[in-house]
This record gives structure tokens, sequence and C-alpha cells, in this order.
């Protein structure tokens, strides 16, 4: 058979059409899934360019990412929020998830859990007159973030509040989280009925002097091997905190019965923490927080220390440029909804919990949850394949983070900026999905991810304040 | 470029060599890991060919694997092995693992823990005089599968020893098994020292009088949906049971709580259990026993209803052969050896462990389980691999017991005898590994394989006990 002339193979790294094109004329076109470094933005992929050429950001990252990985976080106490949060002592403060924002451009779930806060706290008599304490600035309003605390969703901490005490044991920073309500009419999802400052009322407490007495008994709780434990048990301690849960409810029970309590409230704090599978959430992300707090601060890193959601704007912040923060649109959740809900009916992501991404935790660690699929949608091959592609925006593994699905090889780790910019691949994370209207709680549960913008802002801000330097 | 003459191209199914030296003249040669049927015996082949036939055997295994199937074990109580199980009332009795096996004949660690158990009965005041009375013959010995009952390792109960009673609550037919004794020296592996008789007497008064009280409190407690939810958390519940000891000790600590006992005994029961991760073990064996006792006593049905070993011999049950064992040697566990011990300080395969195989369990279920591998050596792609090998001679997959590894599919479950005779795979055994002499203990863990003669021999007795009927 005689030769044909050449067949024509093409490499398309244009818009897939022009590919289908090459193949209608007889040809053969294999279309790259590639996207231009920083979303086509000159200035920033060059500015990008030249932070990756940079001998100091890189000895900065090792300095950042080391201090990540040798932070021990421990629970060494649990305390009201108004006695350890010192912004809370002056006024009347309440603290909410992500970065900050004003009462009036709050989402719906946040709004509804304020105004809970300020019935709980008992500045308000009812939810109506709480609407007009909020709308006459008579509370002072700021993120978590700003007093070392995280809270998932709404992320509400009101000062009589108890928080974990987390402290890093290996440093001397220390991060506090509040307690995780269960699911269902939750003040995190923006419910703020009876049944739900009833509830807090208790954990605010009775729970809260259980536990307090428990810790203290135990003289701490390291947190890590549980997390690490858990990792192997199936969860990923963000949205699947089953096994770690029962992890710390076998450290709690024996302290619970050693202390001197009232045998009823010792059987209502056990049956509480039994029934709740989330219950271990908070702590993994006070956890989190510790670890990355302990990064924070390096100049010149462009390592990830934070990333948080107000159900209105995305935000994260760079251990190199110190507490600013880079904000953008917050986007939809894509999941699976409970029966009688959809997207329509859902608030944007919302909550400091993706502060366990930022520490290579669940999104990131998916690998080690493939049971979490059935939650927040997809196939275990998913939640591998989301756990391997993070390798690509991440500073290294967590060696203690390890994922059996992977051979046991360690969690993505170590979010690198400069890498998410050049590469468009962004940082994954599962969440849960708030009604957007105040009152009505959880209507599901799914994966997103974080918005490029924000990291092309940290990186145009990183390169303009070395630039400055130099 | 003229065209060579055509290259030799060889399928080869005889011994590798042969294949080689096609190679080394030029040619290509594959060589199928390929075995004959019935390990090469023809008259058990065309018997088993005959079995495969046979519509009578197919629906009796349809009927077999149905029942097992909706087998719904729940532990209903706790009692004392001698008010249970009526053989243990005429004498002296203490029941084994595995096949029925004299005495004299028996592996080290089962004859450490009969002379243990001897001493734990007060029948002697120490173990040399429990050797004489059990040179004697002063003892009976029988296996406890004979009673409905199954332990693990040596397997040993005896009278006053307390049991799980767990009843299928979609028939009529029960199942025990002993309480968990924990790791390192424990009377399962053979030792029987001090240590070992005073935890025996503590679990057979304070922990048996706490643990009846709090399952009869709860009005029982279904099985089968903690088996599933293990699966889901990393356990295989043989060898792995970190998950589900932890989800049944969220049920059992309310109950602890709720009933009238002096609060030191609740406290160290609850330290027993939240120290032993294997505490569920056993509870898992009976479950497994009931469900396949459920299937036993079909007839035709050429399903594994029980795979066992004394320590000497492995022996399986057919649902269509009755009370029959097939046996063979047991083979040693290839596994990780604690430091300081190796394969030849190994006893043989042991225990009635193995019946969470023979219900799609433990080895079967291994997919679920990658972290196990660390315990039994191999890696998670090993464990997956082990998980699908076995749909090759199982009657169907358990949607209870899913696999998220696998996509949530069953595991693989209702071994059929004709199938792991037709195809040379045979039956793959998570286990714990014991010292060969008494009184040392457990040395590792590892994995084995049921012996192939066990099946060949079930199948020419199912032959011939079918020939006869027609």
């Amino acid at each position: 058979m005689q030769a044909s002339k050449q067949d024509l193979s093409v490499i398309n790294i244009g818009l897939a059409s022009f590919g289908d094109n090459i193949v209608r004329a007889g040809g053969q076109a294999t279309t790259l899934d590639w996207r231009p470094p920083a979303e086509g933005d000159q200035e920033v992929g060059l500015a990008n360019a030249r932070l990756f050429m940079r001998e100091d950001v890189d000895a900065a990252n090792a300095t950042a990412f080391k201090r990540y990985q040798e932070a021990q976080p421990r629970l060494v106490d649990i305390a009201l929020a108004g006695d350890v949060l010192p912004a809370m002592e002056e006024q009347r403060t309440i603290l909410h998830a992500g970065p900050p924002i004003d009462w009036a451009d709050m989402c719906g779930p946040m709004r509804g859990a304020i105004l809970g806060a300020i019935v709980y706290e008992g500045w308000a008599h009812d939810v109506e007159s709480a609407q007009t304490l909020a709308d006459e600035g008579a509370i002072a309003f700021g993120p978590c973030h700003h007093q070392g605390a995280v809270g998932p969703m709404a992320g509400i901490i009101s000062p009589s509040m108890p928080v974990w005490v987390v402290e890093n044991s290996a440093g001397t920073n220390r991060a506090y989280s509040n307690f995780n309500e269960g699911l269902g009419q939750v003040l995190r999802f923006g419910a703020n009925g009876t049944e739900v400052i009833e509830r807090l009322r208790w954990m605010g407490t009775e729970l809260y002097e259980s536990l307090q007495l428990a810790v203290r008994h135990l003289g701490g709780i390291d947190i890590k091997p549980l997390m690490s434990q858990a990792l192997l048990m199936g969860d990923e301690v963000h949205n699947r905190n089953a096994a770690a849960t029962g992890l710390l409810f076998k450290k709690l029970v024996p302290a619970l019965l050693s202390v001197d309590l009232p045998s009823t409230q010792v059987r209502r704090s056990i049956d509480f923490i039994a029934g709740n599978d989330h219950f271990f959430l908070n702590l993994s992300m006070a956890a989190s927080k510790v670890m990355l707090d302990a990064a924070a601060g390096v100049p010149a890193s462009s390592m990830v220390t934070a990333m948080s959601r107000n159900g209105v704007n995305f935000g994260i912040r760079l251990s190199g440029t110190g507490d600013r923060w880079f904000q953008a649109p917050a986007k939809p959740v894509d999941g699976l909804f409970f029966p009688g809900y959809g997207r329509d009916d859902a608030a944007a992501d919302l909550g400091d919990s993706s502060i366990t991404e930022t520490a290579g935790l669940g999104g990131f660690a998916m690998a080690a949850a493939p049971a979490i699929v059935q939650f927040v949608g997809g196939t275990p091959e998913d939640a591998t394949e989301n756990s391997l592609r993070m390798r690509a925006i991440t500073l290294g593994t967590n060696a203690v983070f390890s994922l059996p699905a992977l051979n046991f090889q360690g969690s993505a780790a170590g979010i690198d900026a400069r890498a998410v910019v050049d590469t468009g691949i962004l940082p994954i994370i599962n969440s849960g999905i708030a009604h957007k209207e105040a009152g009505v709680g959880q209507i599901g549960a799914g994966i997103t991810t974080a918005p490029e913008a924000c990291f092309t802002q940290a990186i145009t801000d990183l390169a303009a304040t070395l630039a400055e330097k130099n």
C-alpha cells in the first residue's frame, strides 16, 4: 500500500472548537485542558513567574511549612469566649465566620445566627428586638479569625459561649473554636428558635462545666494523633468526623466519670456527644488554625494560612502578607441536597471550616474518606483524584495525615498561592450548605473551590511588597 | 523492509519453563497462571463439573444464600456459658476452636488455654494439676461450633465464662461467643498466668454483670448495622475492629450509666472496653455464626457455612452436608511478626474467627480496611485485590457489607465450594498469629488461605450424597 500524504496531528491549546474543525477535516486533534497562568492576566502572570524565581520566597515557604508541620495542637482547656478573646471585653461583640463584613451586607444565615446569639446573651428578649439592636449599630462585629478563633458555617461566637482552647505545644500560639451543636435546627446554619437558644444555654452551662472539668482532669488531649487515626478510619475531619468523635468520646468518657459532678449531668453530656458525629469538627478546626497560625507571619512566604467565607465573600491570607485578606465573591456549593431543597435555596459558600482544607485536611484528605461521597456527592474515585490534584498546588505532604487509599502517602498540605495562580488548579473544599434565608438551617452538603481571584490579588500584593523591599 | 517469516507467538498453559525455551529461541510466550480444576484429580473434577450442571444445587444455594442475607443478628442477652450451652451441664466440659480434636493432639496455645480454663473454673489449683486432670481424661472437650458457639484463636469456652447471646431476629437460631480479653498475655493465645486468670475472673463477675444489665436495659442491639457502618470506617471486623468497638462503646456507655451499679464498677467496665480495640471481634464472630447457621442444612447446597481451625487442622462445613467436617492440615500464616519473633515460632492457623470470612467479612472485606495492611502486611492495593478475587468463588455479594474502595459494591459472600474446586482460588483469611508454645501469646498477624483439600473432600461427599438420592 502506498503511503498517504502525512496525516495531520495537532495539539490544540486553544478553544476546543478549533480542534473540532481539524477533526472534521480528517485530522487528529488533542485538545489540552490548558489555561494561561493568572487567568491570562499578563502582568500578574509575570509577577508570579518572578516570585517563582526568588530564593527568598522558597526559603520563607520552607520555614512556614516546617512550622506548620511541627505544630502540635493540644486541647488544654475550655473557657468562655468573653474571658479569653480580648476584643469582646469592651463592648457587646459578636464574632462571625470569614473576612470582615458589615451587618447590612451579611447573608441570611449569618444574620439569623447573630440574632439568635443576641437573644442567647440576653441583650434582647426576642429576635425582633435583636434585629433593632443590630440595625441601630449597638453590636460590634468582627471576624473570628481576628481573635485567633474559628467557627463553622455562620461561625457565630458571643461572649457567653464556651470555646475549646487549643495550644501549640511546640510553640506558644493558641486557637479557639465554639462547641458543635449537632445537625438540624442549629445556630450555625442560621436557625434561632427557642429550641436552638435553649440548647445553647445548656451547652454554655452544664456541658461547659462537664467538659472543662474532664479536660482539666485529663491534663489536656493531643489532637493531632486523633486526627491522624481518624484518617485511617474514613474521616477527612471536615465534613466527616464520625471516627474522630468516637476517639474523642473514648478519651472524654472515663474523665467525665472521674470528676465530681451529678450523674445526671454527666449522663446528659455523654448522650449529647454520643448523639453528634460532627462533635469533633470544631476541635479539628481549632487544631488546624493553631497549625496554620504557627506558619503565619514569615516575610516573603506565599503559603496560604487561612481560607474562609462569610457567605458573601471568600477570603484568604498568606503567611508573607500579614493580616491582609484577599477577597472575591463566594461561590455556590455543588452537592447533594436534602429532600425538598435545591441550588436556588442555597446560601453561598460559608464558614471558617475551610481552615481544615488550608491545613491539608477536608477536601485535601478526601482519599481517606471514600464514604463521604454519600454526603457531598461524587464517587470514591473522585475523592482520591481530588487528593492527588491538590499536590500540584501545595508545598509538600504531611506524613502525619496519612491517606491509606494512596498507599499511606501524606495529604497534600501548605497551599502555595504561586502554584494556584500558575496552574489555575483551585483548592477544593468540602462544605455543608445552609439555606440562604435565616432560620431554615442546613439543606445539604457538597464540594466547591476557592475563587482564583483571591490568589491573583494575593500574589500581586506579595510581589508589590517584595518589590518595595528590594 | 522485507517481511520476516511469521514470528512465533505462544500461549503456554504448562510449566513456565516451556515458555522460557520459546523465548530463548526468539519467540514470544505468555504463560497463563492456570491450574487444572480439583488440583488435577480427574474424578473430583468430573464430579464437580456434574454438580455445576445440577439445577437442584443452584436452587439450594440460592435458598441458603438468601437465608444468610436475610438473617438479622441481634445481641439479646449475656449469659454464662454453662447456663445456655447444654453440652456443658453433665460433666466438666471445655469447648475449643475448630473441628474436633483430642487433648493429646492439640497445639501448644490450645493446651495452654485449656489448662488456664481448668484453673479458672477451680477444677485444679494450678496449671500442673490441671495438666494431670486433662491427661487423665477427666475433662470432656468439644468444638465450640457443635454448641452454636465460636471463639477466637484457641477459642476456649468453659462453663463459668460469660457469652454474648446473639439471636437471628429474622429466624429463631442463636449463636454465642465469649468476651474479648484484649491483647498481650491472654488465654486465647495460650497464656495462663495469674494475671490472665484474674482478668478472666473479673470479666466473669463484674464485667459480666455490668454488660448483662446494660444489654437488657437497651432491650438488645442490632449488630448488622454496626458492622455495616464499621466497614465505612476502615474495619473489616475480623482483625480490625477499632471503629466497630467505638460504635458499640457509644451504645453501651449510656446504658451502663442508666443501670443501678456502683460507679466504680461502671467505671472499670467502661475503661476495659475503651482500652481494647478488638472488643467487638467476638460479637462480630457470633453475628457471622448466626447468619451462616441460618443458611445451614439446605439439602444439596454447596455453600460453605463454616471455616474453622484448631491449630492442627482446618475444617469446613457445607450447608448441604449437615454437620460433617472436611479437614486438611492448617497452613502457616504469612504476615508481620512482633519484634523478636518469626515464622519458626508460629503456631499454625488457629481459631473460629474465620467464621467472619465465611460470612463475607475479614479478608473478604479487606478493601474496606486499607489500614489493616499495617497489621497483617501487604499494600492497600493487595487488600482491594483480595476482596475482588473472592468474587470468583462466591454466590453473590452482600449489599449490607458495602466496600467504599470498590465504589460501595457489596462484599463477596457465600463461598461456593464448587467454585473453589473449579478455580483453585482459595478463601483468604486475616488472622492473628499465636506462638506455637503455650503461655507466650500473640506474636504477630497476617494472611493465609483455606486448604484446597477441604473443598475437594466436601465436593466429593456432596456428589456422593446426591448420587445416592437419585
